[in-house]
């Protein structure tokens, strides 16, 4: 069986500690085909890793292991988790990172990694700093080649999800928050784009008033415009520059969009 | 059938976006290799994509298909291309991308993407603002599994084709212009190497007399050189160092190189 | 056969200098699975790249290629090697790229890449400054596909292995230097964790006095800590932050670690 693996985390590439990642998921399934997400996640910035996990894991099919770590909390209490959902397995830290791929699952069940800390991983030099390449890595080479959720471990059926802030909206308007903010520095709220009926905006962010607009080229080359996202939610951005410097705001402003009545 | 695709954005990696197009196209075809290029290229620089696409695609055995979105018009009038040149696939938005590749290629048929967009696509959240994941994923994923290129759509006879500056020789002297700066701030012009027989010499670029040498080594460290670089073309250099930053040039700078009469 | 190649190089993405040489190894081994390791090693910087390719060369299963380029002095007289290691293939050019990993292999032989340079490369374009595309993928690709090493050259039998300083250690102290920085900043010295017994510690680094801890977690945020890294070397660092910036020290900066009596 060929099975696909995916890597996400803030390890950077250059000193080759995603390389031994790598080499340690191909010792155990040599056919596994690795296809990079990113290894340039801020870094420690879990909410981060959490919402482009959640943009990725659902479209691969199933029987795709996706890894991600971005683990600030490395050698502390946190447990280490492998989890199956609507088909496809994530190997990560329970520290909320799998919040949004859950938020998005179907179905789902956990187990601890209890069972990847063999005696020998220990022997072989099992790191208290580097869980990448010591835990999770074995954790997805294992599920690559094909063994099963249940042998990495007991069932942990309360991984940490940190709840998204919940929009709300009345009868003249909708209320909610920036949540992400892109490399592109486009604004990524929690609105969801259905809201945004014919006749809703403008929206009011960080003390301006941005037009709803369909689609970026609608709006002039450096003109702020508000649309829905690619992720299906209400996006701040400005045509070819940053939403996020335009506007000083990050993660945790407010907006506002006039519906109609 | 396995097929390698090659992808080359400016998406960078970190939020997911990249993730989400493999995904789509590992779902289309699941045993296809996945190769990126990079998802550095300068945000918008479409002419910067066409010369890095330039230096690969057609290295890569035929039935390879590469994918390239740099796109600042997404959303909208611009078509969205599959094409097929000696042998290779090429999916890209069609706003000159294509435009070094197909200066290099020796026969191309191009279509429009038009049937990609299929009501599925739009029902299953097709957005305006991500044609990588929504168009042009699947339209890569199609050609990976096999499908052939004229069931993506109707024939596209003239992609938008940016045209080179092309340079000028008398008896005396060869002129060209500074087309692209690499990441090692390399001047790369539109001088052939063919017209740099021996006794041509030195290069005057940006008020400097650059001497013209076979290789960086033959510089002193941190000095001027000009040279044939591996794209065949006249390159000014520093070495170890930047001749972007050194002669304060980029693309569209004028160089002259005198030639042996 | 279906080989798997890692690639480690200081030329970054966006060019397609990489899409060249992923080219050039997929026309010779058109089903070679191909894993990035990085490009983003310091421009010329060695070293750092010889640590990188330590950190997972041997990780990888028997039969990988690895290839390198870390090449300042392309086109230069230095040779372009090819070795096998305990059962791993490495491509290199001879600049001492090799120094670390050959530290930690039980056996080797080498050979250079004189047989590479055949005529149809030199007529098909071979320049003198892309080594990466026109040798060390080439060399890469056929042992992807199966050629034996013996193929590629003569035997090589002295790479250039550039010696790392030795760590010395008396009754009190053991003393040494530090030989890496990785990009999140921490010190990565060559004192083996072996000698960091029961009762070792503070270190003395830059004029601090720095308390040796099993884990991150165990300072504060923004806390200075020692510790064994990943690769089983003392390893001096910052909580959530950077040891280098923090102390303003790099390679070659001498530590001292007490010794219990």
């Amino acid at each position: 069986m060929t099975r696909r693996v995916t890597l996400l985390t803030d390890f950077g590439s250059r000193d080759g500690y995603v390389g031994a990642m790598k080499g340690v998921i191909a010792a155990a399934a040599p056919d596994a085909l690795l296809d990079d997400v990113s290894h340039e996640v801020a870094r420690g910035d879990v909410l981060a890793g959490a919402y482009a996990l959640a943009r990725y894991w659902r479209l691969y099919p199933e029987g795709t292991v996706h890894l991600a770590v971005v683990d600030p909390g490395v050698g502390g209490a946190r447990q280490a988790l492998a989890l199956e959902a609507d088909g496809r397995f994530v190997v990560a830290p329970d520290n909320g990172l799998v919040s949004r791929a859950l938020d998005g699952a179907t179905a789902w069940r956990a187990v601890d990694l209890s069972r990847v800390r063999t005696p020998e991983a220990v022997a072989t030099g099992r790191s208290s700093t580097f869980h990448g390449r010591d835990v999770f890595a074995p954790a997805a080479g294992a599920l690559a080649s094909g063994r099963p959720l249940e042998a990495l471990g007991e069932p942990a059926p309360h991984p940490l999800r940190i709840p998204e802030p919940r929009p709300t909206r009345d009868a003249g308007a909708a209320r909610g928050v920036v949540v992400a903010v892109d490399r592109f520095g486009n604004l990524l709220t929690n609105v969801p784009g259905g809201w945004l009926t014919d006749g809703a905006g403008p929206v009011e962010v960080a003390g301006e008033v941005v037009p709803l607009r369909s689609t970026y080229v609608e709006a002039t080359p450096g003109g702020l415009l508000a649309l829905v996202s690619s992720d299906g939610r209400l996006e701040i951005a400005v045509r070819d520059g940053s939403a996020a410097e335009r506007l000083g705001a990050g993660a945790g402003a407010g907006v506002r969009v006039r519906l109609p009545e």
